[in-house]
């Protein structure tokens, strides 16, 4: 390191204030989520996801009429370019479906009709087709890698519903559409997490949105991350394959030092407030559909963990059971995640170009001393 | 913000500590460089790009028999999947390089026979496929959009000679291949530069190699970042266009307090060492091409800039000159510096993957205080 003024921090930028936002307040303490400073509960209760975009990129609610214009802005741009169409055509069929998503976004860029400006209206416009577009591309390669014909949009229906419809083939029942508008409220937003960060890191050499979005889709895909509402699931189905009891299956795993994905979080010390509506979706989804063993095999391994390891579920636990009583597969849990998400992510470029400032840290020089000779080839 | 412990930082996370790292020593207030301790003026002079390869993945200069290793292996991978040249033969002809560089770059990862292991080895085989592809992406694309053919590649040449022989469809002289081997070694690596930085976040939550590579190319793209370099150009040929008098150009700039690219440094407060060298290039190839104008407009800008903002030339912009000089079209500036650049990124990569720890800071948030009501709709 030079001489200069710096300062040291934790591991992981851990509890390190790297911005300033207006977007999401979280009270790890309390267990606080809020967006526009509106309780994540209030408006897990009242509000749909398209208003919940609305919040997160104009900073307030909507009016009536206001709601009704960005409603018909992202059924409007219910639409793929055939070129991205044919790039999950012939995209291999057992790839991971996020390197996929990651692909055909980055490949969105081309034929944006603001590509070139990066100015705070044209970003906006951005942040309307990129959310309306993800899930259409998560549906339609799912269609295609299962041999089926890729769906129309119906402009006519929710964002929610259409997703529901365009990967489904058939239109969602009034409880699965109003339990994925919940999922996509909860998942909206969530501070300064990974994948918000690497969105602004990456917006705020002046990049553009696009750039910024693809590498918060690449963040989101990790295990530590989005990744890990699918790593619960496949514990879920090892114990039920196995006919395990769940207790002593997460036993074994933590007598291996295997940590238990969908537990604990960097910044919540209690209940993660999603956590707590995806717990009920969870059970009543459960319910409806006949298929209660997931979600009682998640209570007890959630009652075991709290009381062994004092750790909380959070938004990741719950959410395996509920997306799979959906009927979602497996590998589309983080493409979800990234359906909402993109709404998080967006609303924090804007933010982020409207006052920017590289982010550029530095790294504590650990290597060999300076200055290290370069030794000749026949000297080695 | 919560009751929580944070540390408040400066804007952009100028100072700030965000790991440790044995890869890159900076000293900035000393104008020193150094690539795992060694000098990059001894490695400008005696290293080639493939022998700083080595250096920045495996941590020391390799002996001969390693060298000749390492080179196989990255001319033996200087193929494409059909799949990916035939995603540049569809992409528009007008877009931005840096935009395909980056879907392309996505989309090996469905073909890379490692795509779904993380493991050191496995990344170093990535890094070693990405650093080979990565050039012939950039060559292709820019054939493909001017209507000529795709060069096969030789393996038999170095690194730079191979993408110079891709690009221009005839083998470099020996003076091009060199100048362009010393830019290749000069950009490999800078610590903790954004686009580097965007790679170790996104791999930070185990994401994969392709996805925080991914990230890196859209960080690069922005012009306070890789983009300078293109911006420099630009405005070389703007003043060229007009026979202006470059001076009297960039005071008007500054008088409509417009900032000149290619000047001042968020790490050096002297000069950047990387100018040193590419000063020099851009003097000798404009005097041997016969294309002096170029570095004397260069060299009048910087003397004024220096003289009266007391601001010093970065490694943006002499590279500038020197890559037109070199006959590489202006777009294609940031790719150039991506095909260097990608060999720090993975080593980057792999150094977070190591040891890693999610990355992941807080904001303080500053919006609508909590808790702000959720207003029925009939009530806004």
């Amino acid at each position: 390191m030079s001489s200069l003024t710096t300062m040291n921090t934790p591991k992981g930028l851990e509890g390190v204030v790297a911005t300033t936002s207006s977007i999401c307040y979280i009270d790890g303490d309390q267990g606080v989520l809020a967006y526009r400073g509106i309780d994540i509960h209030e408006l897990a209760d009242n509000s749909t996801f398209e208003e919940t975009c609305y919040l997160l990129w104009f900073g307030k609610l909507p009016t009536r009429e206001e709601l009704k214009q960005l409603r018909d802005r992202m059924a409007a741009e219910r639409k793929l370019d055939p070129a991205v169409v044919s790039l999950l055509h012939t995209a291999p069929k057992g790839i991971q479906p996020m390197d996929v998503l990651r692909t055909a976004v980055s490949a969105l860029s081309f034929y944006d009709p603001d590509e070139k400006s990066n100015d705070h209206d044209a970003n906006i416009r951005k942040s309307v087709r990129l959310t309306s577009q993800i899930p259409m591309i998560v549906a339609a390669y799912d269609r295609i890698r299962k041999g089926k014909k890729v769906v129309e949009p119906d402009r006519s229906l929710s964002h929610a519903a259409n997703f529901l419809l365009q990967l489904n083939g058939t239109p969602p029942s009034v409880t699965a559409e109003r339990a994925l508008d919940i999922a996509l409220i909860l998942h909206a937003d969530h501070e300064l997490n990974a994948s918000t960060f690497a969105a602004r890191v990456t917006a705020a050499t002046l990049s553009d949105m696009h750039s910024a979005i693809t590498s918060a889709i690449g963040a989101l895909k990790g295990p530590l991350h989005g990744g890990a509402n699918e790593a619960v699931f496949q514990i879920l189905q090892a114990i039920d394959k196995a006919g395990a009891d769940p207790v002593e299956y997460v036993k074994g795993m933590l007598a291996q030092k295997k940590k238990i994905p969908g537990f604990g979080h960097r910044v919540y010390h209690t209940e993660d407030p999603r956590a707590t509506h995806l717990r009920k979706m969870s059970r009543d989804l459960g319910h409806s559909s006949g298929q209660d063993k997931w979600y009682d095999m998640s209570a007890r391994i959630e009652q075991f963990v709290k009381a062994d390891k004092n750790l909380n579920a959070n938004v990741d636990f719950y959410s395996a059971s509920t997306y799979h009583t959906m009927g979602i597969d497996v590998d589309l849990f983080t493409p979800v995640f990234a359906i909402s998400r993109v709404s998080g992510w967006t609303a924090h470029v804007i933010e982020q170009l409207d006052d920017n400032r590289l982010i550029r840290p530095r790294a504590d020089y650990i290597g060999p001393p300076y200055p290290e000779r370069y030794v000749p080839m026949e000297q080695r």
